[in-house]
C-alpha cells in the first residue's frame, strides 16, 4: 500500500502477506490478531505511528483481516485482538495524523474505522466473537477499539489503564463509537462516563472494572490464563456461556450461535480494478467518473453464476463506493444502474437464501455494503431504463437510493421484482428493513408490497410506491439531466446533512446513533476553532504552547 | 420587549398584552391563535420581519401563549393556529436576521424555537389539540410550525404551498425538527421527502395532501367550514374521532383524552426577577454568576406552600435557564444546589401527585424544565452539602446533571430522598425516567433504588448508584474548586458533543432525534463556509451574487 503525500493510498485493497501493522495467525476455531503497527509505515511523509496509534493504512488492513476471518475461516469462532508491543494495546488515531488531514480526509477516516468495529460485532453477533485482551494501555481510539470486542480483558498491573483522552488533550470527541458505546452497549453510568471522559490518565484496572468500563482483569503473571478462560468460553457451547453476560442489549439483536462449520473457507482473490482518470472498472462493475458533472455513474451487471460470483461482485461494490469516498469527494451524485438477465438476478437471490455458511457470508456482507451505501456523504438516485434489473437483492440498491427512476416502456423492459429477500435478508442500521422504513408511515402500503409477485410493469411500481417516479421516452433524457445537474448544483454539506436525516427514519441502534448523533457532533467539533484552527488543541498538541478557546458555549 | 444589537432581548418574560406579533382569542373551549407579525418589531435594528417571518421576540411570545393556554385556560380543549395576514401563513426564521446572527445565537435561537414546538405537541398529546390552519403559503420555519400541530389544513386555492425550501434557498436544513417530522411523525415516503425540500416553490394543496404533507384541503369558499368541522371533531370526545389517523406515531405516546374541566385557571403573575452583574434573583430561585471562573450557581429554595408557588418555582427556573442560555454563554459550568427543609418538599411532592388539572400541570412544566436543563449546552454538576434538599421531583435536578457531589456529615444534613415520582412522573426527551436511562445497563440497580425508602444517607446513596462521588468536609472546598476548575477548562464545543452523547442512552424519540441528530447536522452546516461564509448561500441571499461552494462532500 502506498501512501500519497495527501495521506490517502491509491489502492485500498489489501491481503495478508502485505500487511505492515498486523499479525494474523489462525489456530483451529481460535485466531489471534494481533498489532504492532510498523512506525515508519505512516501513508503521511513525516508521521511516526508510535505507540500502536493507527492510520488509515493501519485500519485498512484491519478492515481485511475481519473480512478475511468470515471468509476464509470459517472456522474461527474466537478472534483474539491484542498487541504485539509491550505495555501499550494500541494508542487510538495518530494525533499527528489527525491534525495534518483535512476536513473530509479526518471525517472519511472516522467513518471507515467506525464501519470496520461495527463489523467486529457483526461477526461478533453471528458467532465469531472477539475478545480484546489488553496487556497494555488502551487510549483513545484503541479503547473504542476493545469496545467493539464482545469482551474486555485488562491487566492489571498498577500501569495499564482504559482512557478516553480527547476531551481533555484534544478537545475532540472519542470518535470511534466511545462514547455511544460506553453508556448504550456497557450500560456505563453517565456520570462516571463523565468522569472517565475527562481522565487524561484514564482508568486502572479495579476501577475499571468495577465501573464497567471492562470485563474482567488479572495481574500479569494470572493474564494468560485469564485469555485463555475467556476462549474457552467463547468456544463452549452458548448455554454454557452464562457467566458472560452482554452489558446493555440496547439496540443488539440477540447473539446467535454459529453453526458448526466443516466447510474449508473461500479465498478472496485480489480485485486489481483498471483505474483511468475517468474509470475504474472491475469484473461485475464499471464506475464512470465525470467530474464537469460532479457525478459518478456506478454501473452493476448481474453476475451469470454462483454465490463465488455474487460475493465477488459485493465485494467490488464495496471497494468502488471506499474508492469515491475517499478519492472523488467532489463528485456529489451518485447514478446506480444495474443491468443485467432477471432470471440469472433471481437465480443469485435463490441461492442467497441457502442456508450454507458461505450464502450466509453473502448475505452479510451484501448487507454491509448497502449500509456503506447508505452512510455515504454522497446522494444517489437509481436509475432503471433499458435492460435494468433491480430485483430482489438488487433491488434493495434503488430502495437504499435516495430517489428512483424508472422508464416506461423500455426495450427490453426495466426489471423490477420484489422477492422475500426484500423482506428481511438485508437490514438497515436501524434495524428495518428498507421497505419497512419507507412504509413507517404507512404499514397498508408494505402489506401491498408483500403481497407483489412478480416483474412488476410501471404502473405497478409507481402504485406501490416502490419509485419517485416515471417518466416517458421522451422525457427521460431531459428530465434526468435536469435533476442531475440540480442535484449537484446543492450545498454539499447541506445535502449531507438533509440525507442522514431522512434515509433513517424509525428507530435507533447503536449503529444510526454512531452515525448520525455522535459522527454529526464529531464534524462540527472537527471544524471548531477550538479543536482545529491555528490556536486549537488538535494543533498545540505536543507543542508547548497551550491551546487557546472560545469560551463561548453554543 | 426591548431589542438590543446583538439580537437578544434583556426580558425573555412577555404576556398577551404586550405581545407584538400574536393575537389570542379564547372562547370556550377553543381558541384562536393569530399569526400577524409587526415587521417595524424585530430585535435586530435593520431587519423587517416581512410575510409573518419571525426572530426571538416572536417565539417568546409564542412560547408565553403555549404555557398560558395550558395554565391559564384549561377549558381550552382545541387550538387554531392561524395567520392573520393575507395569502400567507408563516415564512418561517428570517432570513437577514439569521445571516447577522452569531453562530451561538442561531444555536440557541433554534433550540428554543424547537423546544416550544414540542411542547405544542405535548399540549396536544394532553388533550389541548392544535390544528395549523393555513389560509397561505406556509415555508420554511412556517410549515415546520405547522408540522408541530396535530393537524394541517391548507386552503386549495392554486397559490398557497408547503414548503422546505432551506436547502436551495439557503444551504442549510430547515432547523425546526421538520426533516425529522416529515419521516419520522406524518411517514412521508423517504423518497418523496427528498424531492419535496429540493423544490424552493414547494407543493401545493392536491399534491401535499397525496405526498401526506397535510391533512385536509379545501377551496377557499370552503375552508373556513372545513376548519370548523376540524375544531368540532377535536372537541368530539376520542372515540369519535377515528377519523383523523394519527401519522407515523414512532416515537409518541398515544394521546390521552383531557379530562373535562370545570376549573378557572390560574393567572401567571409576572417573574420580574432583580438583575444585576452577578446576579438573577427571583423570589425561590437566586443565580449568581461568576465569570472569572465562567460559572453560575443556581440555587433554589423549596417553597414552603403550595403548588402555585411550585409553579412560580418551575418557571422561575425556565426563566433562568432562558436567560443563562441567550446572556451568558460565557459561563459553561451551572451548579445546581437546592436548599430546603425536607418535610416542604415532601409535602409538594404529595401535592403535585394529586389528581388535579393544577398538579397535572404542574407536574408537566416542571417535567419541560427538567428537560430544558438537560438539552443545554453547560456542562451541570448538583451539589449537596449543608441543608441541601434532594428529595423526590428535586431529586430529579441532580439525576438530570452531569454529575453530583455529595457532602457527608453536612450539618444540617444533605438529604436525599427517592419518592414514587421518581419512577414516572418526569421523564426525559427519550421516554425513559432519569433512573431508568441511568441504570440502562443495571436493571438490578433500578430495582435496588425503586426499594430504598426514605432519607438517603452518603453511602446509601453512593452504594445505591444516585451520586458520583460523596466527600469528606476536609475535602469539600478543595476536591471541588478542582473538578469546577478543570471543567470549566475544557473546549466548549467538545464539552457540547460529549454531553449530547452521554446523557440521552438509550431509546430515541422524535424529540432526542431532532435535538442530537437534526441540530447536531444543522450545527454543523451553520459553520460551514458554504452557508455561513462571506460568499455562502446564507450570506448572498438576497444579494445579485450567486453563493460559491466548495464541492467537495464530506
Amino acid at each position: 500500500m502506498s501512501g500519497t503525500s495527501d495521506g490517502v493510498p491509491r489502492v485500498l485493497e489489501t491481503a495478508p502477506e502485505r500487511y505492515r501493522h498486523w499479525r494474523l495467525a489462525v489456530d483451529g476455531a481460535v485466531a489471534r490478531l494481533a498489532l504492532a503497527v510498523d512506525e515508519a509505515g505512516a501513508l503521511q511523509d513525516g508521521v511516526a505511528l508510535k505507540r500502536n496509534s493507527y492510520d488509515l493504512g493501519v485500519d485498512l488492513e484491519l478492515r481485511d483481516a475481519v473480512t478475511r476471518l468470515r471468509i476464509e475461516h470459517p472456522e474461527v469462532r474466537c478472534v483474539v485482538l491484542e498487541s504485539a508491543l509491550p505495555d501499550v494495546f494500541c494508542a487510538g488515531a495518530n494525533i499527528a495524523m489527525l491534525a495534518r488531514s483535512s476536513h473530509p480526509l479526518k471525517v472519511n477516516f472516522c467513518k471507515l474505522t467506525n464501519e470496520t468495529r461495527l463489523e467486529i460485532e457483526d461477526a461478533t453477533r453471528t458467532g465469531q466473537r472477539w475478545i480484546a485482551a489488553l496487556a497494555g494501555t488502551a487510549s483513545g481510539g484503541g479503547y473504542e477499539l476493545a469496545l467493539a470486542c464482545e469482551r474486555i480483558l485488562l491487566v492489571d498491573d498498577r500501569r495499564a489503564a482504559v482512557s478516553l483522552p480527547e476531551l481533555p488533550l484534544l478537545a475532540v470527541l472519542p470518535g470511534t463509537g466511545g462514547l455511544t458505546r460506553l453508556v448504550d452497549k456497557r450500560g456505563v453510568r453517565r456520570d462516571l462516563a463523565d468522569v472517565f471522559c475527562t481522565l487524561e490518565e484514564g482508568v486502572r484496572a479495579p476501577r475499571a472494572l468495577e465501573w464497567g468500563l471492562v470485563d474482567a482483569i488479572a495481574v500479569p503473571s494470572e493474564f494468560g490464563a485469564l485469555v485463555e478462560r475467556e476462549v474457552a468460553a467463547a468456544l463452549a457451547p452458548v448455554h454454557a456461556s452464562h457467566g458472560h453476560p452482554t452489558h446493555g442489549s440496547h439496540g443488539h439483536p440477540t447473539r446467535a450461535p454459529r453453526a458448526p462449520r466443516a466447510a474449508a473457507g473461500l479465498l478472496l482473490e485480489a480485485l486489481d480494478p483498471e483505474v483511468t482518470a475517468r474509470r475504474i472498472g472491475y469484473r461485475h462493475i464499471r464506475v464512470s467518473l465525470d467530474p464537469e458533472r460532479r457525478v459518478a455513474e456506478i454501473r452493476l451487471a448481474v453476475p451469470e453464476g454462483s454465490l463465488v460470483e455474487m460475493l465477488r461482485l459485493a465485494r467490488e461494490l464495496d471497494d468502488a463506493l471506499l474508492r469515491l469516498r475517499f478519492h472523488h469527494t467532489e463528485l456529489g451524485l451518485w447514478l446506480l444502474r444495474v443491468v443485467g438477465s432477471p432470471a440469472a438476478a433471481s437465480q443469485l437471490d435463490r441461492e442467497l437464501c441457502a442456508d450454507s455458511w458461505l450464502a450466509g457470508e453473502v448475505r452479510a456482507l451484501w448487507g454491509r455494503v448497502l449500509k456503506r451505501l447508505e452512510n455515504s456523504a454522497r446522494s444517489s438516485f437509481a436509475l432503471a431504463d433499458a435492460g435494468a434489473c433491480f430485483v430482489g437483492p438488487f433491488l434493495e440498491l434503488a430502495l437504499a437510493a435516495d430517489r428512483s427512476y424508472l422508464l416506461r416502456d423500455a426495450d427490453p423492459p426495466a426489471s423490477l421484482e420484489l422477492t422475500p429477500a426484500n423482506f428481511g435478508a438485508y437490514r438497515m442500521g436501524n434495524g428495518l428493513t428498507r421497505l419497512e422504513t419507507r412504509f413507517l408511515g404507512a404499514p397498508a402500503l408494505l402489506e401491498r408490497a408483500r403481497a407483489a409477485s412478480g416483474a412488476l410493469d410501471a404502473e405497478r411500481a409507481l402504485e406501490l410506491g416502490l419509485v419517485t417516479e416515471a417518466l416517458d421516452e421522451i422525457d427521460w433524457g431531459d428530465s434526468l439531466r435536469v435533476v442531475i445537474e440540480e442535484r449537484a448544483s446543492f450545498s454539499p454539506d447541506a445535502l449531507t446533512g438533509l440525507e442522514a436525516s431522512l434515509r433513517f427514519a424509525g428507530p435507533e441502534t447503536l449503529e444510526t446513533k454512531i452515525f448520525a448523533r455522535l459522527s454529526a457532533w464529531q464534524n462540527w467539533i472537527f471544524q471548531r476553532p477550538n479543536a482545529a484552527g491555528p490556536d486549537g488543541a488538535l494543533r498545540a498538541y505536543g507543542r508547548p504552547e497551550r491551546a487557546k478557546f472560545d469560551w463561548n458555549r453554543t
